[in-house]
């Protein structure tokens, strides 16, 4: 039986009712009235495939066209396709925030090329000691395992299961699961239970330097069950990763201080998504854990000083597998925590996630991944060889440092359209809830629809004389209202101001500055790329024809432009799932070259260029019209 | 140049002083003052070869017979032996206390058997990172390291370690000294240095249900730099594993109490130890630590309870390696704790090691090991095959429960002779140092001539009329005075009870009777068996006779036996310095098959027959003479 529109798959026995199907399929529905078929509540949709009626006394029938059933009273009678409504779902459907993964990339999702997910369970039956047979229960256990594992896998435990074992062996007359962790070359025994315990679950883990995202996932299915994303908290000890690492090291306890502020933040997102799911905190036994080299040593508080300094060196490429007990985490306290392999000290797990999860560490054209974080960093190459750099881009479209930003989660803006016949501004919210700020993709839209409207010029100056209510002088500089305060959630008109604006576009020209001069330190140009990831702090609803306008992409033709999301948490979750994903992942990072463009003056060239919608020289946007570039764009570029 | 007694040998360069040779060898010499050649604390023995006077303007000369010259006044001019005299020496001469190492096993001292002590330390010169070789620190390091090795072994780090490494590295210009654990399949990284640091030393041990013995050991050049032994203070809590083991089950901290009971008796070793030898607590970097499964059981809290009921299961044959500092050990804190592998509940890692280190698991002929402990173990086999059983001996031959008895310790009596003629005691203790008790040897000894001077009998009743003041009647019971208040350290007369010789001789009778059953029940007798080791509470003085004399080892010639001492230490020994070793073991345990006496009535039988000294039926010994019969032994039986 296949539910859409989660599109699990289960297999059932004729005769099992729908209801208790979904169930497995870990979607619960609503069932009011306890199966009776008298409330209605677990109304389905059947799309096709043959059912009996339990309250037809097991007739059955061949469904052709979408029919709605109950499903308390509808039972499989052969291969089915069931799309769940909203309203039935006992959860809400939760809203998928991993990025892009490309075909080469699915592949770690199935047998053969899955391998073993960071941890999983094994049932063993062993048979009890005897005189005959007394060998120790470490060793018994050991024995079970390897056989069950098909496979002469080295073993280790925690002393603390160790400690249980002997007893919980006993209780369970031999009869138990064990929860192992995979560490690469040896397993480790880290828990020990009953046969039949709740799903174990990992978490696929994002640490930007501003925001912090997460997905829960159920380690046996690979299904998504819920994701969050917060701020990072050590975003009050500055704005980006070299401000931190600094006052990491001025201060006594710095380091402690900034790991204490990550922890706080990663157990808010890992309290929301219990909360979301219903799941407890004992279930969650693995962590993949993506992020730039500072995010990853603040997080393991290792010193991240030498990140900074030329030639920007990272502490630790790929770290030892670390107990989550060990930093705080509020999950199984045996959990492993893998941290995706960091490529410099400037362009980390995030990236090396991102050219696994796109799948260019497998492409035979050139491509090319732009991944837009409070760093912007840039990947071109092919499965062969890879070249990356890296720029400050400022935080702007994680929302930070814009009063009206926040990142991706309910109620923020992800689509914003401006018309300014009618002055009226339309938005799309994530959850379709009441607005509370703007997301990235929503900023960059604003951007867009703002200079479309000629609200802004070309240098992304706010016209003063633009006829418009919403245009305004406050705080010594222009704003932009995007909504009145009747229309969101804060009470206070949303707005947009100048700094901000200015911000914005800094971000888009460091990024794209830094695009141009890695393809041209190659002698390559934007036509050589087979295929270009867009990543980040967007989400995959961002028009690409938006991100060329405000010249955050080259100019391009749409299909050859993926935008990704975040594919960092993307090679999280596969690295979550696959050790054949975490095989490859260490080679790919090992075979990708930096190059520093701090001391570039190409770059700062490039960089000053791309200080216009979408750039000073607009030969290098054919497909955008002229008219487009606004009244006054010759003065403002002296402002 | 080599020393002796020690058996040390260093190079040298002509024209260097034998005071500084001495010292680069780890036997610092007395020099009062100051290298003058004025004191003559520094005076040596030349044994042969060639030397060089620096008092005598460089004049050389070739000793052909031993001469006295001062240390600080000769040099080598050639190949040199040496022999240093207590009294030259800074330290004192350790007392070796470490048991037999058979000629099979001694290979594991040299390459190509040696492969890896337990923990080894490596000199790295890396290459600073660079733009063109921004590689992270670890990963630099781990290239460093494996290319030092020669060998592709997987590497893991200590989180502590790592968070030291990046400012370790630039304070050493990327030249360091890193120390790495064995763990079999991997490499952990537990310290980080200059490269010129202390030597790494490892610590042997052996915890015995009664006693805890320790060496300490020079891990570069397998020195044993000094030995040490103390009373389990476990001991309080019950005198065998079984009260033990019950006293934790009935109280709430019960397992925890008996831990820390041992974590006090062992690091009181280890400050003896260190005291000895002048280290450092941090230079103890790895740990080899034999005992049976309960103690090994305590030392890691495990829960025992297993091992006490039928089938008698350990909760762990072989442990993973441990960090020292989880057990509280007074070592380097990331010490490694290895454990050798346990074959049972009853036959823990003291008796593979001791199987290990008499070289019987590589023998082609039959063997027999037997070990007399608190409890006794007994296996039998050849390279091809191993049975072994256990019984409970009790403690008496530790000399727990004898007032008089104490550890193999300076002032221990281990050689005891009474002459009944002119009713007089001679004694030999262990550092020449004024009597202080009894240890294991010197109170089988002092049965035997007890026995020979017919002052107890052959049920070992102390005859009451035997004509001397050193009989006498206290506390209700006879008690021969051994030593009077005056001999000795301990300002009362130290006398044997007639309580304690029942205990002695319950202890040998029950070790003889297992001996006989294991060999019966596999079709065999005394005489199948190519060689004996008598190992255990007894130091490697034991004479043979004295020990058939009293019916602890069947009537053998001597040339069949050796008096092996604590196998269990130099199977600890062995573990600690040769990864070859360690996996030896681990096989040979795995192919040593338990036998359960507890339920046999053969036993039984056979214990009872062995009440007496040496055995009731003397055609057992036919080679002890009949007039050992005594006078009174027809009666005595039945008492």
């Amino acid at each position: 039986v296949v539910f859409e529109p989660d599109d699990v798959v289960v297999p059932g026995q004729p005769g099992e009712l729908l209801l208790d199907l979904a169930g497995a399929a870990g979607i619960p529905l609503l069932s009011e009235c306890g199966g009776q078929g008298t409330c209605g509540s677990c109304r389905v949709l059947v799309q096709r495939g043959r059912v009996s009626f339990a309250d037809q006394a097991g007739r059955e029938e061949e469904i052709t066209a979408p029919r709605e059933v109950l499903a308390c009273q509808t039972a499989a009678a052969g291969d089915l396709v069931v799309r769940i409504p909203p309203e039935a779902r006992l959860r809400p459907l939760h809203q998928r925030i991993t990025g892009y993964l490309g075909p080469e990339a699915r592949v770690y999702l199935q047998e053969p090329h899955q391998g073993m997910p960071l941890a999983r369970r094994l049932a063993l039956e062993l048979a009890p000691p005897s005189f005959d047979d007394p060998t120790p229960d470490w060793e018994r256990l050991a024995m079970g395992l390897r056989h069950a594992c098909g496979a002469e896998r080295n073993l280790t435990a925690n002393l603390d299961v160790l400690r249980e074992m002997p007893r919980l062996l006993r209780e369970l007359d031999f009869k138990v699961s064990v929860t192992v962790l995979d560490e690469g070359w040896q397993d480790r025994l880290i828990a020990l239970g009953k046969p039949d315990g709740d799903p174990l679950l990992g978490l696929a883990l994002d640490i930007g330097t501003t925001n912090i995202k997460a997905e829960l996932v159920d380690l046996g299915s690979g299904r998504v069950l819920g994701g969050a994303s917060e701020f990072n908290a050590q975003a009050r000890y500055g704005e980006d990763v070299i401000s931190r690492i600094i006052w990491a090291q001025e201060h006594e306890w710095g380091a402690d201080e900034l790991q204490d502020a990550l922890v706080t933040s990663v157990n808010t997102v890992i309290g929301e998504l219990l909360k979301q799911t219903q799941a407890a905190q004992e279930q969650i036994v693995a962590v993949s854990c993506a992020g730039n080299a500072t995010m990853i040593s603040f997080r393991l508080r290792l010193p991240a000083d030498a990140i900074r300094r030329a030639p920007h060196v990272a502490p630790v490429g790929l770290p030892p597998t670390v107990q989550a007990g060990m930093l705080g985490l509020d999950t199984h306290p045996a959990a492993g925590v893998y941290c995706l392999p960091a490529i410099n000290g400037y362009v980390g797990g995030d990236i090396s996630g991102g050219i696994l999860a796109t799948g260019m560490f497998a492409a035979e054209d050139l491509r090319a991944l732009v991944d837009v974080g409070t760093n912007g960093e840039i990947v071109v190459g092919n499965r062969d060889w890879r070249m990356c750099c890296a720029c400050s881009a400022g935080p702007a479209f994680e929302g930070m440092g814009i009063e009206c930003g926040l990142p991706a989660r309910p109620g923020a803006i992800e689509s914003l359209r401006y018309e300014s016949e009618h002055d009226c501004v339309d938005v799309r919210t994530i959850g379709e809830e009441l607005p509370v700020g703007v997301c990235g993709n929503g900023l960059a839209e604003t951007l867009a629809t703002l200079l479309d409207a000629q609200v802004i010029d070309r240098a992304g100056n706010l016209v003063a004389e633009f006829p418009s209510p919403r245009m305004r002088q406050a705080d010594g500089e222009m704003q932009f209202v995007l909504l009145w305060s009747d229309q969101n959630a804060t009470g206070r008109d949303l707005v947009l101001r100048q700094s901000e604006i200015d911000n914005l576009i800094r971000a888009k020209a460091a990024v794209f500055a830094a695009l141009v001069t890695l393809l041209e330190e190659l002698g390559l140009s934007t036509g050589d790329i087979g295929h270009f990831y867009l990543a980040g702090a967007f989400g995959s609803h961002l028009d690409v024809r938006t991100a060329i306008k405000i010249g955050l992409l080259p100019d391009l033709p749409a299909e050859r432009v993926t935008v990704a999301g975040n594919t960092a948490l993307a090679g999280a979750y596969l690295t979550l799932l696959s050790s054949e994903a975490r095989d490859e992942i260490q080679k790919l990072a090992r075979a990708t070259t930096y190059m520093d463009l701090s001391t570039s003056s190409r770059f700062m060239e490039e960089y000053i260029a791309a200080q216009m919608l979408p750039h000073t020289n607009l030969e290098r946007f054919p497909s955008l019209a002229p008219d487009n570039a606004g009244p006054e764009w010759g003065n403002s570029l002296n402002r």
